[in-house]
């Protein structure tokens, strides 16, 4: 079996030997401890503040981003929210049901989000930005700059999902002025599902979060933050999972992330560049390392996920609705390399040729 | 390693089995196909009815229980909670975080939850009932059949978290007419932590759920209902934890229900009856299969999960607050067998011989 899937993803052996241990009670000074070291990996990888705080929550990305909305918006806000896809769209729900005023910007299928669509909205009094900085649905990657840069000319708080694009493409809480940074355990951490993080800015906490209520108690980020710094998390954690990030983080640190970033780049850049003569295309707008979207001319995409799946056990991406004929996605994410890429594009020649 | 530990638990070698592989990709048919096997097998060790519902979380027992609260009650409600301990206490916190109408029955610190105290309650327009059956912190088995005799002669909703309870004692949805029951995997189905469910009733859903909008959508049991009849779910789920599932499910079921429980209760009992000569002792009020507290007169109780920890990499569950001193919990759930009772019990004796 081989996963060109975007979560779970193709994983590791390392992570194997952590998941078929015995795992350990967690209210120890041992466990803090991982997760302690969890928290210091996770900040620098982010490039995370010295006063940023981490949260870590049994939940998958979805969870994340109401966590994210519930604790640090309210009434008196108004966002703007990038809907280019259906995670886009799914901030823009959350908003909806939890009653947070917000405006959306609709990314047309296709098109890139562009600077006018951006800076349509400046100066309107908007307190918050939402994004999916990869639409993972679409596999389009925003410009961090432009919105970063828009977010501080308004003062706004920025607020980027990074679920695919995190350790998949460059993101650095500081530069980009990000105050949330949302992204779970099965993309580029190539770990199960079931784990997301929240990392906050400071201005976030100070602003938006200490000494509030939020109308949860699962994920109220206060008492998430109180138990972190001793290490602990108020409800039992996802305890393994937690081991396999400590592994895995440690893993990446020691590669550095410059070298992830490298390698990512290097597999979807290269998988790109193998595309002629199959027939498939790219779209125009700006593409994530972690995933590229291919376009089928002759709409028999589905048919092609469910021939690699059934002959090869080899798993692209199906796309759901109107675009499954005509396009899948080919995940970059997990234990992948130069060979991995050559051997789907074989399989795509033999298949299409059929 | 052993773990006395009430979640995670002593595990079993097959669910090691399935956890060092690689977790597969989940939209698929076969995906399906174990969620509902996973739905079929827990509804018949429920005592479930045919047209109960099955929700599967990702979250710890906390979520699941302030997902019931979410999803099945609101401003027109009047609820009643048995507060025996820290678990019935959180109960009662997700109706004040929520603004739902509640009284709670506390039931003080080493007695038993009476009939006098519940029927207090009777006729005073109570709509449900939130308990959690075994109250973990302290090990008191609440009397089902009292409490569901009450919810029924009054028309209640009857909500039982069995979260240490499920496979350990007996619980039938359907004789006891439970409405919720609520469970998590790292108890006694014995996986790791981050997966729990929820089995709604028929009128459950039909009376409070169907068509209603909860105030979430990570947690909104219609989108997972909806997702589950075609044996998915809204949001990536804990896909090995799902497959883990599975595979317990099945062991059960081949061992039987009946034998299980008999297992649970000839574990809990054989460790009780080898007390004598220890010092130690067992409280007064019904405990549960999963867990016995023992007294320990001599006020150093944490000094012996320490001891046991450190000299002997034995976990037993210690207490917070004012119990830490007098008292810890001897965990029976996952794994264990009367040679483990055995051990621990000599254990006992050596540390407290010291």
């Amino acid at each position: 079996m081989k996963l060109f899937t975007l979560g779970p993803v193709e994983m590791y052996d390392r992570t194997f030997e952590i998941a078929k241990k015995q795992v350990p009670y967690f209210r120890t000074p041992e466990f803090s401890e991982v997760v302690l070291e969890c928290e210091r990996l996770l900040k620098k990888l982010a490039g995370a503040r010295e006063d940023d705080k981490v949260v870590f929550l049994t939940c998958s990305g979805t969870g994340a981003m109401e966590a994210t909305v519930l604790n640090c918006f309210g009434e008196n806000d108004k966002l703007l929210v990038i809907d280019g896809g259906s995670f886009g769209h799914r901030f823009a729900q959350i908003c909806e049901i939890h009653g947070v005023e917000h405006d959306v910007i609709k990314v047309p299928y296709g098109k890139a989000l562009t600077r006018e669509q951006v800076w349509e909205h400046d100066g309107k009094g908007y307190t918050g930005l939402l994004v999916n900085i990869d639409e993972t649905s679409t596999g389009q990657l925003y410009d961090i700059n432009m919105l970063s840069e828009f977010c501080k000319r308004n003062g706004m708080l920025f607020v980027v999902d990074a679920i695919s694009s995190f350790l998949a493409d460059p993101i650095d809480m500081k530069a980009h002025g990000i105050d949330a940074l949302i992204f779970s355990s099965q993309k580029s951490l190539a770990l199960a599902p079931g784990l997301s993080i929240v990392i906050l800015s400071g201005r976030m906490y100070t602003e938006r979060v200490e000494g509030k209520k939020a109308k949860t108690m699962y994920f109220d980020f206060n008492s998430h933050i109180e138990n972190g710094k001793r290490g602990q998390t108020p409800f039992t954690p996802a305890v393994r999972l937690i081991y396999e990030l400590q592994d895995m983080l440690r893993y990446v640190d020691e590669m550095g992330l410059e070298a992830k970033l490298a390698h990512m780049k290097k597999v979807a850049e290269d998988f790109r560049s193998r595309l002629d003569g199959t027939g498939l295309t790219l779209p125009d707008y700006p593409l994530s390392n972690a995933v590229t979207p291919l376009y089928f001319p002759d709409g028999n995409a589905y048919e092609v996920y469910e021939t690699l799946k059934k002959e090869y056990d080899v798993f692209v991406t199906p796309n759901g609705g109107d675009l499954a004929k005509t396009v899948i996605r080919v995940g970059h994410l997990g234990n992948h390399t130069v060979e991995d890429n050559i051997m789907l594009i074989e399989l795509f020649k033999k298949v299409l040729d059929k």
